[in-house]
């Protein structure tokens, strides 16, 4: 919920900010200008949040049937209720999600929500912010806080890099061994140690855990390197 | 370090988001247009760090002498080093900064950082998204990815509504005292168990941790039914 936001831009950045994170119910209490092409604009690809947003012209409408509302608040100075962090408001918020609907409400650009405003709302969130500038735009505000909603619901798994194929024991200890041949052959392990130099390359290549093709590519290596020994001893 | 940056609009806008969180060292690698009076409006009250920006033509420019370069990607698929939410490569940005500086970047608006400015850094960190639209405006991740260091290097200890005085063990006994006499009085302790709705405003009050100011509000709404009582008896 955005309460009267002054910059139709903002509106859009905030749909869109929300849609990031999986939120697409937006309501409008008493805006300046709505709709507008700047909040379209700025919406990009979630114009669609716009389309459906519902305006209504006090945060007493648009609370109406709600389980909880948490507002945010850079400095809920007079507030009676709960003031927390917004990380730990969001969880709240999924907590109370299962009650009914969970509103989070944001105020005006130049003063956030008044204190009636807040009034209104069961938890002001804070976003820990530098004393000296707290100032975040409002659609930055709601990136914030949509995103800090997503991970509450849905923790903070990330797409990753596919998997390549894990070596196996057995690859594995065959490079061993195909290094310590190649090693010998050059003259390179310590004839009083043979075996710290393997430990050495084991500690190494443990921690990397290889990969099936990586064992390929590091026989491929030792084995060039035994077609040049024998070329020489030809 | 905003790679590339196409509308100034945004670097403005990313000035601000950083200063919010108290970063204000700014790298833009060849921006499209900078300086650029939207880059100003955007800012709002974080003008200096747009003042104080280094610009530089390629990226390895930019991230010559750092410790570490984190890349924001949505999905780092040819990325070789490692992947891992913004939350968690925030708190290797701060123990990383013990070695030197950090840099935090981020692609232009259109598609991000791409493949070989990605390679440059040796940590991709992922905002989690909407798998629909994980479309962020470039300075709401960086509004994201700066909250997630300000909270890894301070934590999110907010700004709390000042403590009222809290009551005396004194003052809540005396209330509770004052509280047995007037209810006795109004004949509403139930005469065969007076202790019970004692120990049941003891229970409710003592989880309230009562205020001074509240115990003395308290005691004036006693004080008024005495007088009630007093002048009904007369």
């Amino acid at each position: 919920m955005l309460v009267h936001t002054t910059h139709p831009g903002n509106i859009g950045a905030a749909a869109r900010a929300m849609y990031t994170m999986g939120i697409a119910r937006l309501t409008l209490v008493s805006p300046s200008h709505f709709p507008h092409e700047d909040a379209l604009a700025r919406a990009t690809g979630a114009t669609h949040v716009l389309d459906l947003a519902h305006v209504v012209s006090t945060l007493a409408q648009a609370l109406e049937g709600c389980a909880l509302a948490i507002g945010l608040s850079a400095r809920p100075r007079a507030f009676a209720g709960r003031v927390m962090p917004v990380r730990a408001a969001a969880r709240e918020a999924i907590v109370q999600a299962a009650n009914g609907d969970v509103a989070l409400v944001f105020g005006t650009e130049m003063s956030g929500l008044s204190n009636d405003e807040l009034a209104q709302c069961g938890i002001a969130a804070t976003i820990p912010a530098n004393p000296d500038y707290p100032s975040l735009n409002v659609a930055a505000a709601v990136q914030v806080a949509a995103y800090e909603l997503r991970i509450a619901a849905h923790g903070d798994d990330v797409w990753r890099a596919p998997r390549f194929a894990p070596a196996t024991h057995d690859e594995v200890e065959a490079l061993y061994a195909h290094a310590q041949r190649t090693l010998a052959d050059m003259r390179f392990l310590n004839p009083a140690h043979p075996r710290r130099l393997l430990a050495r390359l084991r500690r190494l290549f443990g921690r990397a855990t290889l990969e099936h093709e990586e064992v390929n590519i590091l026989r491929g290596i030792l084995a060039r390197i035994d077609q040049l020994l024998d070329k020489r001893a030809r």
